[in-house]
């Protein structure tokens, strides 16, 4: 490369683009515009020294010859001419820093997040302690919100290789709408604590995300609103079932008339957990019936939500709405078939998130249950599942076993402490996660999911495989 | 609303109770009386601001809507005349503060408890340390103690769904003694350590409560003075056989004439515990046998107990008292069955809470044991429970495997550290625990538990399905 | 009591001794000398007000009316003459002060030990660096060593009830010497460090103790020192077989002159173990192989032990001493048959402390394997073990599933820090726990235990149930 | 003694050698060269004292007649002239301190590094936080990178005892080629990160130790130059498949003129993990594609590597080289019989040290799973391992599995920091760890290897026996 022509670096600095970009190495200057996207590195590492002297990172990492044999010849572009050195070209570029430290009670920047486990802790940091207690408590010890995660982590892949995973795409359906990737947002309560926009900007997150969303009947914002933000998102409705049953009435013929796509209906909330946390920051509270102050949130709690309601209402809620009738916080196989019996249209195994009753059973293990003792489920409705769910590897694992969608609560409601773009990027963290994983485990869409894909066996002897209790035979005679 | 009457703050302010109750939000004033205990965020949070403005609380959570869409139009009363303001409605109504710190050694106020782990943690800051060591102590490296919590963490529910439970109730019969909740407090000794009241307090609260309450032979007061106290008590007696065994018949005949409803004979107590934390505060004391100081305690506390008492003087206790007789202490499905062929009229399975043997089965296990072993027994005589129960669900599991009753000792002991009060809170959780526990696990009175309702698999493999060791065929002979 | 004498302090005072103990208690007068053995929280705490004032601390833990129920009318004496109160009398009694806190660096004194653990802890924070680190070290990541303790703790009791036993005796005999306790000091090298006195003070702990005592070649004294300092002590020698055979054969000509019990062969010391923390200490000497410094002790170690010993060479033993040879060292059912077949005496189930190979199995699941494979050896020949025992309720675990003694080695290291009176202390600990623990168990002697009463279910699986791998079939062919 | 010479400290100076080493003990000299690689506590305590007075530091430890018994009488040679005794012989020998802290910062002394750990551990305390980020990351949660180490842990040796293991010798063959261990170094991208040698360094490293290397299609130098600079490594190259396939049969052909052994083909790799701690460095780049900055290397990592690679193109890179070709990234027993089908020469276990996809399975589990589906492939070609390799004893677990070799990656990549004779310390401790642990198991070269010498119950429940779920019966049908 003796002969070749000596370029100034006003003329390099010029090259500085993803769409033209030179580097020099070793005072060789490379048009590495063709490699930016090859770069074991990645593309970013290349950028910052585009049109620039790269050198000195290049020689921390590569030897002389790497770039001769990552590149064709004609990318060589001549020599650094050494006498138009300057100050301008000896300034460093933009050092790469990591994450700035954020003062406390601020929130960093969200480009810095890089996983839904970010948003929790941030939230934890920043958000006022009645709304984070309130977001992140579960019922009594909190087990089963723990074991939710715990659980997840004891079953693992089976991954295969040599397959041809060049495109992989997540796209699903959820009762027939088609979805960019099988995630729904969790009803959830009180949500405007977090974040004004509440439902709305989850409502347009999820829209230009392509997932669903299902709000709460105690939504902060009605449906008509968050339809009228977010017009596309697939919308559905979670409903617990008002004691003066007429206002039931009323609100679901109101759903009728919106695009509404269908309804869940709760049946794991016959009664309020308790939940410490945040009964703690409450206890300075006058409890009404008793005048005196202290605990009993669980007992008092006023409902307007009626405890009575049974498998025999299912008709009647049939009678008022066409909608797909999904029944909401299924935990035992027993009541999947149940359901099943009573013809709804889909199943949501869940344990309301921890937050009802403490040792209902970790979800995924429902959906494993369900594998025991009634798998002809899987083919006659849809099941769907929260409970946990943080990682694309979860959401996949959750599929093999014959989920059709997962949803997911509180990561969504950290997430919305930035806003809908919080709501957005936890979405693409979790497509990006998903897609990643796919590839590695040897599939390219979701018609490939199957259990052989996943290993279960350090949970296996948790599932009960009868509806009784697998010894004891005895049964109570009355006992009152 | 715009055509609707201006109302005065003078006017409003006067709505200020749960009979009558006006809110200002958004200007509009709204007569919520009937909407207090419908309120999904419990009433006290609306009686707060009761007469008042709650706009800037209610935006904090609510959209606009919400108030429109949850009352009936008639609930709007018209606009808050502006006019009136003064500076009485601008004072904020009292701010709902989280428990205040509590100087070091002081207890908080008992409406800050909100479960039973509270008070061992409070006794474990204020009472003294001769007091907490006694208390929370266990023989040697206190892994029964431990394990008696950790396995009962280790059982799961089945909770069933769209039951009707909007009427639960807990009520049992403990030896055809009506309560109201299967729970008894279980006998201590050196009680008046905790409190001066001691089983007199604790009898007085059993007897508000309408729980049982068993006494020690080592009570601090003895069953007469107690029933003084509380005539209601259903008062039972745990007996240790004195060396003298005419004490003992003299004891019987006293205890035939009080309203005295069972006889629990301890039988795991023929030694005496290591109980270190106890015995480090004690190394000092010279040993009166020795002459010297230190150690020793587990050998040289003298007792005036019959370590003697085998099952021949079944038949002899029998003759002194027609009272039921229950055995307290049976650690194994095998003396289960003894007991039964001797026909008492119960069993209480214990581990004396850990105090005595180390590494004694878990009380929990002890009851699987029974079903794999001799599930008849179930039906043939009352089988009771303690060892590590803290929580309602403990106490579910429990009676789901066929416990009629559960005890607790140190927790009321703990509890104690309030007087009869903190007792009574005690029972309070326990009941608001195990309601919220019933309706969600979808039953509405005892007679509806069974075993079917609880998940061991976790710890099934560690319940003995044979008298013998499972694979150790050999049997020593003669060895000496 | 009212018309009772008045007793004065002067007379009061001179009932203070456990042979005439009166206290005084609310201003009556009790002669308690009968009952001071009987008082359940122990004779001392009644001996400290012996001729004194005991109303406050009574008052805390006694009604006034327990001491009239537990003493008999006759030991009322009369009244406090109030009038003889004086500067005296009002003095407190020596204050029962909890253990005081000791300068680092210092023992504290022996009697404030109550457990094993406790002289380890005194140990690491009292010996020499170097003396605690080759004391408490094991191989590369020491599992072997924690997982000893470990299992044990997974092993429970099932104790039987109302037996009579208020007799409880430990002894027993080990290869024909009878014991007061089945339980044996190991041999340790460089014994010395820990106290000058090394294996001389342990031999007169262990003959006044009544247990057997084995001594190591590489002991600190010969034992024929030894054997003059406790000519009582049941004396065993472990073997190493040097690599000059004839040294051998004159140490075991010795031997055979000495009141020695017994040749214990080390057979799982073909190597040396990599002892990490003990290695580190000395990476700056230099290695005379290499001249240069640092790591490898595990290599140059010398060894004047020969490592070729085989089963065959047990004829060779046998030729040349007549006393009973026990193998050390066995780690599976495999070994354990062909020792029976080559007719030893006895084998001695341990890894070495896991001081040797890391991940050797822990000694109590050797024992489970033999009742797997081969229970008969259990009654042909004798079954010690160690490994990890630090308490009564240990070495109860081992007796029952078959051992006939059962060996401490760091442990008694530990103690020997405080000479020949910590290892007694030490001692004199196990066999009140063990004591304490036979009662509980429902046993008295030796003679009693059996398989049936521990629960091994938490370690089951993990007991080989074949020679072979079983589940691999596969064999390796000739691999080089 | 009396009668014996005088002899001045001028003369017993002279006498300090390994060859000619005496020592002064209690006045007495003793010739102790015989006896220096015999001294149980190690050659070099002896050494210290050559030709000086050992008295102090031998009382410590043993007793006066220890020196008498351990040497032959001739070794006697006098007694000490103390009227020669001046200020040098007074000084004191070298102490041995233990290693001195080294400056925050500062790599300690390489002779202080004692396992593979500390290695790790230095690197964390020394390197750039971005190389140590990059080479001890893994994907998401971490969880296969911990648990290829933990599952390595549960397995446990079942040691035969009493073999003659004078002699051991850990070598082996790989492929054909002669090892001194079967050992090798992974491949590693960036490697020059760590130290400026890189390959060459690790090559002349493992040329100098006897053991394999293979080298990344990313290595910081092209094969010919490292075999430039140890042309005796036995070299293996490790293929990523290019997205222009032309260029990787340039590739081939280049090295089919190099002495390259085997062709190690990467199809764990169809995707990119998503490796958190390497990530959060990098957020504040600027992504190129969307312009912004933060997150998604996952996703924008270009990558030069074709994800498209099947089955199928083996006959393609079959045909472009003789090499022997090795699948690396096995992560099922199913794959590995697809690979015996494709007639590969060998298969590497494999699961990227956990930094691509999550939760596949820890990599000794998938050897056991292959003796659960497919024992017969071990005999037909060569299954090799990677994953949580620190220790001897781990690779020999493997070995004893039916691993014909095993790879370490990070472990060498941390020794590196060292250079070449950080490596060379790498392989000389795991060699002598492996020597050690092979006689302490009782074998003596490694044809003698087999599965009954592990115990692997504690995972034996985590290996899938079928290809398929065990019980999810159910296979989705289509489901977009």
């Amino acid at each position: 490369m003796e002969d070749s022509r000596l370029i100034s670096t006003q003329e390099i600095s010029q090259h500085n683009s993803p769409e033209d970009c030179w580097l020099v190495i070793d005072d060789g200057v490379w048009d590495c515009t063709s490699f930016i996207n090859d770069h074991p590195g990645g593309p970013a590492l290349i950028l910052r020294y585009a049109g620039r002297d790269a050198t000195k990172e290049y020689s921390e990492i590569h030897t002389p010859s790497t770039v001769r044999n990552s590149l064709s010849p004609e990318c060589f572009k001549g020599n650094l001419d050494r006498s138009t050195i300057d100050s301008t070209w000896l300034q460093s570029p933009t050092p790469s820093n990591p994450a700035q430290a954020v003062p406390d009670g601020e929130k960093p920047p969200l480009h810095t997040v890089i996983n839904l486990y970010d948003f929790e802790d941030i939230s934890r940091r920043t958000s006022s302690p009645k709304t984070y207690a309130f977001t992140s408590t579960a019922s009594t010890d909190c087990w089963t919100r723990d074991q939710n995660i715990a659980m997840l982590r004891r079953i693992w892949f089976r991954p295969r290789v040599l397959r041809d995973v060049k495109a992989v795409d997540p796209a699903s359906e959820i009762l027939g709408v088609r979805t960019r990737m099988p995630v729904f947002i969790c009803p959830t309560g009180l949500t405007k604590m977090m974040h004004p926009g509440a439902e709305k900007a989850m409502g347009r997150a999820a829209e230009g995300e392509g997932i669903a969303q299902i709000i709460s009947t105690n939504s902060s914002f009605p449906a008509e609103e968050i339809l009228n933000e977010a017009p596309g998102v697939p919308l559905m409705f979670q409903l617990y079932v008002n004691k003066e049953r007429k206002k039931t009435e009323e609100l679901l013929a109101k759903l009728n008339t919106l695009n509404v796509r269908a309804i869940f209906l709760t049946v794991d909330a016959a009664g309020r957990g308790k939940r410490e946390s945040d009964e703690r920051l409450r206890v300075d509270e006058v409890n009404p019936v008793t005048g005196k102050k202290g605990g009993g949130l669980t007992k008092i709690a006023g409902s307007a939500f009626d405890q009575g309601v049974t498998w025999d209402d299912i008709k009647w809620i049939r009678s008022l709405t066409k909608l797909p009738l999904i029944l909401k916080g299924i935990m035992t196989a027993s009541d999947a078939k149940l359901a099943m019996e009573h013809k709804v249209d889909g199943v949501m195994l869940s344990n309301h998130g921890g937050r009802n009753l403490d040792f209902t059973p970790p979800s995924i293990l429902i959906l494993l249950e369900m594998h025991r003792q009634c798998p002809e489920i899987f083919d006659q409705m849809e099941v769907y599942i929260d409970g946990g769910f943080r990682r694309g590897v979860d959401i996949l694992k959750a599929l093999c076993l014959g989920a059709k969608a997962v949803g997911l609560g509180r990561p969504f409601l950290f997430a919305l402490n930035y806003g809908e773009e919080g709501v957005r990027k936890a979405v693409d963290i979790l497509r990006e996660e998903m897609e990643s994983a796919m590839k590695l485990l040897g599939i390219t869409d979701l018609s490939q999911v199957h259990p052989g894909l996943v290993n279960t066996s350090d949970v296996d002897h948790l599932v009960p495989s009868t509806l009784d209790h697998p010894y004891a035979k005895w049964r109570p005679k009355a006992r009152l």
